[in-house]
C-alpha cells in the first residue's frame, strides 16, 4: 500500500515549503525567538531577573481607532517574571511554547493549537506539577507570544481548524498548486487556516466583488445558481462565525485586489456581530486587526426593513429572545455603531419589529428569490450598510 | 458589478443539472410523489380515509443484519391518517413537504433542510395554527418521506451542511468540473453534501486506500507531510462526526473503487462511535445503511494498547469521565461489537487504562511521528480492528 506514485511536483514532495519568502520570514521569526531567550540569559548572567514584557490583551487596552476604522491594542504592557510566585508558571509556559515554535520552524512544519498544547504538556520532573492542565491555559500563552514577538500565529507555524469554502472568478495558487475556483463543482475550494501570501497567491481574477454568506447551506444555493458567474464575483462562506483564515483571506482579497466585501448575514444580533468582527476586528484579536479587519466591508442584508420592503410573509418571523434584545443593545453601543445613523436605525427597527429573520427564510418568496432578485437588486442600488 | 463573464461551460451556466441520469432519477421521484397524492384522492373519492403508510424509524424496528454487517430497518409500519386528531397535523405536514419537493424537482434546484422547513411554514388560513413551529418538527417528516417513497434525501433535492475535505491520488468530476485532488494545495476539495453519481463521478484514481481522520487539524498534518502522495492514498476528514455526504462518498470509494477505508480516530467512546456509524450505520438512518454503511471499514487507532506499545509519555492521558465509562459500556454492548473479540478487548483495555487518548497527542513523540511512523507501520502490519 505504501507504493510511491510518480510525483509531478518534486519540488514540494518533501512536504517542506521552500519558497524564498517563507524562508526569509522564518529566519526572522526564529531570530526574534532566539533574541527573547538571549535576553533572559543575559539578564540572569548580569544578576538580574528574567522577565518578558507582554502587551496587555484586554478590553481595557483595546482602543477604537476611528480614523482607521479598526479596533487596536493600546500601549499597556504587563511583565511576566520568573522570580514571582504568581507569574513563574506562566513564564515557564511561555518559554516552553517558544521552544516548540522554534522546533516547528526548524522542521518547516506547522501544528494545531491542540498539537502545541500536547507538545508542551508534561509533569515537571521531580514534582507532581503539570506544565499545562488543559488547552484553555495554552491558547492564551500562544496569543501572548504573538503579541510579544509581534509575529502572527501563522508566522509561528500554528493553524486552527479549517472552515469555509470558496468558488468564483479567481485562480489561486495554494502551495504551488493552481486552483481554478471557476471549476470547483458543487463542493468548492476548502479554505485553509493559513492563507498568508507565501501559501496562497492570487493569480488571474476577473471578479469585481466578494459575496460572503454566513452558512454553507446558503452558499450552496448561490453556487447552484452560479451566482458568481452571472455577477462576476467570488462566493465565500465561513460556516458561521468565520475563522481567522477566512477573515484573513477576505481581507487580502479586499486590500490586494481592491474587491468590495459584501456580507449577506441573518437579521439578528449574531449576524450583526459577525459583520462587526469582519469589519472592525474583535477585542481578543485586537492586536491582529491590521491584518484581519475590513473597515469598508458592507452589510447587504437581511435588513430589518425587508419584512415590509420585500413583502415577506408572517412565517419569516422568529421572536427575539431576552438574550437577543440584550445583545442587540450591546452591539448598538459599540463605538463604531454608536454614532452610525444607519446602524442605529437598523438595530432600532430590529428591536421594534420584535422579530429576527434568517437568509434562508427568503425561500418563502421563491427558491431562487435570494440569488435572482434580492441580492442583485440590492447590489445594483448599492443598498447596504457600511 | 453584474457584468457577465465569458462562460467556458455554457452547458452548465443555467444552474440546471442536465445530465440524462439526473433527469431519469427526477422523473422517477416525481412519479412516486404524484402516486402518493393520487392514492389519497382515489381513497377520498371512493369514500375511504386518506392515509400514508410509513415504515417505522425507531430502535424497536432497527435490526442488525449480521450477514451483511449493517443496521437495517425492520418491516414495522405506521399509518398516518388525515381523519385522526393525533395524526392530522403530521399528515398535513407530510403532504406539504411532498409538495415542496415536487417544486424543487420541477425547478431542477436543491434546498437545505432549513429551507424546506421555511417553505412549508405558515399559519393555516383562518386559524392561529402554524403548519410547523420549528425545524425539529420538520426534519423527521422529511425522513418519513424518504422511507415512505423509498427515495434518498438527495433524490428529494435536499442537502445538509457541507463538511469535510479531501485530497489525494484521485480525480473527481463534480457537476462537470474536473477536480484533481492531487493539486488541491493546503486547503483541499470541500466535500459537498450531495455526492450521488450524477453529481460526483470518479475519474482517474491510482490510490490504493483511503485514510479517514476525524479532525481537520489532523488532516492538515497528513496533507502537509504529503502522506497521500508517499503512500498512494486518498486523505479525508469529516470535521468530527462525518456528515452524510462524507459517509456516502467514503462508501462509494469503497464499493465502486474497492478501496479499503482506514479510520484514524481518537481512543475514546466518541472515536469508537464515529467508527461504528461509518461501519454499520446509525439507528436514525438505518433505512439508509445500504447506501451509507461500510462494513469492512477498519479502525487503525488510536488503540488503547498504544500507551505501552508506542512508549507514549504520561502527558497523552486524559482521564475518563463518568459519562465516558457509561458510553464505552453501551458501545461494547452493540450487537456488532458484542461478539467481536478484538473490540471487546479494546474497550476493556480503555476502561482498565482509565484514560483516553487523542490522535493529536502523538505529537509528543515528534511532530510527524503520526504520519511517518505510527500510521505507516500499522498499515504495513495490517494492525487494525475491523
Amino acid at each position: 500500500m505504501a507504493k510511491k506514485t510518480d510525483s509531478k511536483r518534486p519540488e514540494a514532495s518533501s512536504g517542506s515549503r521552500t519558497n524564498a519568502r517563507v524562508k526569509a520570514r522564518d529566519v526572522e521569526t526564529k531570530r526574534k525567538l532566539v533574541n527573547l531567550a538571549d535576553e533572559f540569559v543575559t539578564k540572569v548572567m548580569a544578576g538580574g531577573e528574567p522577565k518578558i514584557e507582554i502587551p496587555t490583551r484586554a478590553r481595557s487596552n483595546t482602543l477604537w481607532n476611528k480614523k482607521r476604522g479598526i479596533l487596536e491594542m493600546g500601549d499597556a504592557r504587563q511583565e511576566r517574571q520568573l522570580f514571582n510566585l504568581n507569574q513563574a508558571k506562566q513564564f515557564m509556559q511561555t518559554v516552553l511554547h517558544a521552544s516548540t515554535i522554534k522546533d516547528l520552524i526548524e522542521a518547516e512544519k506547522t501544528s494545531s493549537l491542540r498539537g502545541v498544547f500536547y507538545k508542551a504538556k508534561h509533569t515537571v520532573a521531580g514534582t507532581k506539577e503539570n506544565t499545562f492542565d488543559d488547552q484553555d491555559e495554552s491558547d492564551p500563552i500562544l496569543e501572548d507570544l504573538e503579541v510579544a514577538l509581534g509575529s502572527l500565529r501563522e508566522e509561528l507555524h500554528i493553524f486552527a481548524e479549517n472552515r469555509g469554502a470558496m468558488v468564483g472568478n479567481i485562480t489561486v495558487v495554494d502551495k504551488g498548486d493552481e486552483i481554478d475556483c471557476r471549476r470547483m463543482g458543487s463542493g468548492g475550494y476548502a479554505m485553509p487556516s493559513i492563507v498568508e501570501p507565501d501559501v496562497i497567491e492570487f493569480k488571474k481574477c476577473e471578479a469585481k466583488f466578494v459575496l460572503h454568506v454566513e452558512k454553507g447551506t446558503v452558499w450552496n444555493r448561490f453556487n447552484e445558481d452560479r451566482f458568481w458567474e452571472k455577477h462576476n464575483c467570488i462566493l465565500t462562506h465561513g460556516a458561521g462565525q468565520p475563522p481567522r483564515g477566512c477573515r484573513r483571506l477576505l481581507q487580502r482579497l479586499n486590500q490586494e485586489l481592491k474587491l468590495p466585501i459584501i456580507c449577506l448575514l441573518d437579521c439578528d444580533p449574531w449576524g450583526h456581530y459577525i459583520y462587526s468582527v469582519i469589519k472592525q476586528g474583535s477585542i481578543s484579536l485586537a492586536f491582529e486587526s491590521t491584518r484581519l479587519a475590513i473597515p469598508d466591508a458592507k452589510f447587504l442584508g437581511i435588513r430589518a426593513k425587508d419584512y415590509v420592503a420585500c413583502g415577506l410573509p408572517e412565517a419569516v418571523k422568529i421572536n427575539l429572545s431576552e438574550n437577543d434584545i440584550k445583545r442587540a443593545k450591546e452591539i448598538a453601543a459599540y463605538p463604531w455603531f454608536e454614532h452610525h445613523r444607519g446602524w442605529q436605525k437598523e438595530i432600532d427597527l430590529l428591536l421594534s419589529n420584535q422579530f429576527k429573520m434568517e437568509v434562508e427564510s427568503l425561500i418563502l418568496k421563491g427558491i431562487s428569490y435570494v440569488t435572482e432578485e434580492y441580492v442583485p437588486e440590492r447590489i445594483r442600488k448599492k443598498d447596504w450598510l457600511d
